[in-house]
């Protein structure tokens, strides 16, 4: 967004005017912080979801997001989506370490990872571990170590973008001399293509049925939920490419493994992203850090992406 | 407990007079539900630790033994362990569930196993689930998942007796979307020597330093607490097995994987249990369930084995 005014302020500076307009947006609620769903300003243009699921959602304390927009002055008149766009481009970090690690500049992103999040529960037999010897037991603990490590396997077997995550665990009933009897665990499964998230629940979910043939213990494992990939238009992201390309900037191709605006633009218009590295790839902490140099690249590469999308040369 | 109630009723009821009294022990606080440390009465009596520490213990609302032993009026004037001991026997279900598998009426105990219980910490780096490649990730939850199933293996090396289970688990942040950067669990290990106690905690530390040395993630494992494991006289296992026999009942040689008060009265005096099978190996349990041929084969066994005990043969 301030990557959006700095372009805008450069072509003023340098009373450059562009074939067709170049607008900046700043959308609502894309982190989800307080409200949910994540990126609602973007989601509403692009008829995710709808306006009035947007206004309904409320914070912790009570308050909807159509009251606290009326407080703050924030509702306009305008059909959300009525607007037409040409091209969509956003300039992020890039919220993890592919960058940093490989000492790029700029990640010219290809697309958005789809992602597959999924509720798994194990069953066994609560017991007491000091009478109750090993063959005699029904272990949940062990079959789900067991599956969470076929989680990040999983991710192995689908290069190079499949990632496999298991973040959350519930064990009952959590004590120290208690065989497990049920062990719940989440698992997020991420590629760059819908029919490799297919492939990856189809696996993941052979494997447990596997796992629960060998041991005998049920293994459930029930959808959450999904957000399809969205791979970027080929036009948006070769300007991004030149761009970096014309400026002199180490770059590579990446992908985002995270949500952003630029998801739902994706649906109305060709759209791109630019990622610039940061440290560590930490992002929503207060150590996040990005290098002056950096965010500068970012905004040139932005600039001029834009300016070619918009039908002005320049060099 | 009332077991032995019934032996002495027996004996009266045949007017049968033995070299040796036979006395009915009624420990205070086995458990340990409401007091810590368990088996507190016997502990006191063997001198495990010391009446001044037992009567300091609070349950959670901060009353203490000694207030509450006052208040029922069981404060008796007699040092704790000054009465002598001939031997020692104890009836128990078994609380597990191999009596039931093998189908036998009398487990003839012939030790208490070794406890040895530790917290596991392995610190990873705590990073978003989309973002980071599998390739850049330092999931401590992955590590924990294979240290956890050595837990298991490492029972499995040193049979018959070794136990291994991990009972408790704590993921930070514990999040749907962030890799764990940090797992502790907890591990108990039990044998039926204090020496092959020891071979599993070299085991599973030296499995540890490999998993940390593989992964680069640091593992610390700190002992938390530990019991010695206790053999029982030969003379009364042997006393438990001759009843055991001479009454007809199938029998066979088990270890008991819990703590009993028999546990400290060994370090006085020969000691000896005597196990019957519970319904699926459950206890401390509203379904806790004994079958009453089990329960009176297990009197009778009992009376046989302190009868052979105290001087007077029978039959």
């Amino acid at each position: 967004m301030l990557a959006g005014i700095e372009v805008v302020r450069t072509l003023n500076d340098h009373g450059i005017q562009t074939e067709a307009p170049i607008e900046v947006a700043f959308w609502t609620n894309e982190e989800g912080s307080r409200f949910v769903p994540v990126m609602m300003g973007s989601g509403v243009f692009a008829k995710a979801f709808t306006l009035e699921h947007a206004y309904a959602a409320k914070d912790s304390a009570g308050l909807s997001v159509k009251d606290e927009l009326e407080r703050i002055g924030y509702v306009g008149p305008e059909e959300p989506g009525a607007h037409p766009i040409g091209s969509y481009f956003e300039t992020h970090i890039e919220q993890g370490p592919v960058l940093e690690d490989h000492g790029q500049t700029i990640g010219v992103v290809t697309g958005v990872l789809g992602i597959r999040w999924y509720d798994c529960t194990v069953t066994g037999m609560e017991a007491h571990a000091g009478p109750t010897p090993m063959a005699l037991r029904k272990d949940a603990l062990q079959v789900a170590a067991a599956l969470m490590q076929e989680v990040v396997a999983c991710a192995h077997r689908h290069p190079p973008h499949g990632r496999g995550t298991v973040g959350m665990v519930q064990v009952h009933p959590n004590s120290r001399n208690v065989i497990p009897g049920r062990v719940k665990f989440s698992i997020d499964l991420r590629n760059a293509s819908d029919a490799l998230c297919d492939a990856m629940d189809a696996d993941i979910r052979a494997v447990a049925a596997r796992l629960s043939a060998e041991s005998g213990l049920p293994i459930v494992i029930e959808p959450v939920s999904a957000y399809p990939a969205q791979p970027f238009h080929a036009d948006c992201v070769d300007a991004v490419g030149r761009a970096a390309q014309k400026l002199g900037y180490s770059h590579m191709p990446v992908v985002s493994g995270a949500g952003h605006d630029a998801v739902y633009m994706a649906r109305l218009a060709p759209a791109g992203m630019i990622f610039i590295p940061c440290k560590d790839g930490i992002s929503h902490n207060e150590i996040e850090d990005a290098q002056p140099e950096h965010i500068t690249a970012g905004c040139n590469v932005l600039l001029h992406a834009m300016l070619e999308r918009a039908g002005v040369a320049v060099g």
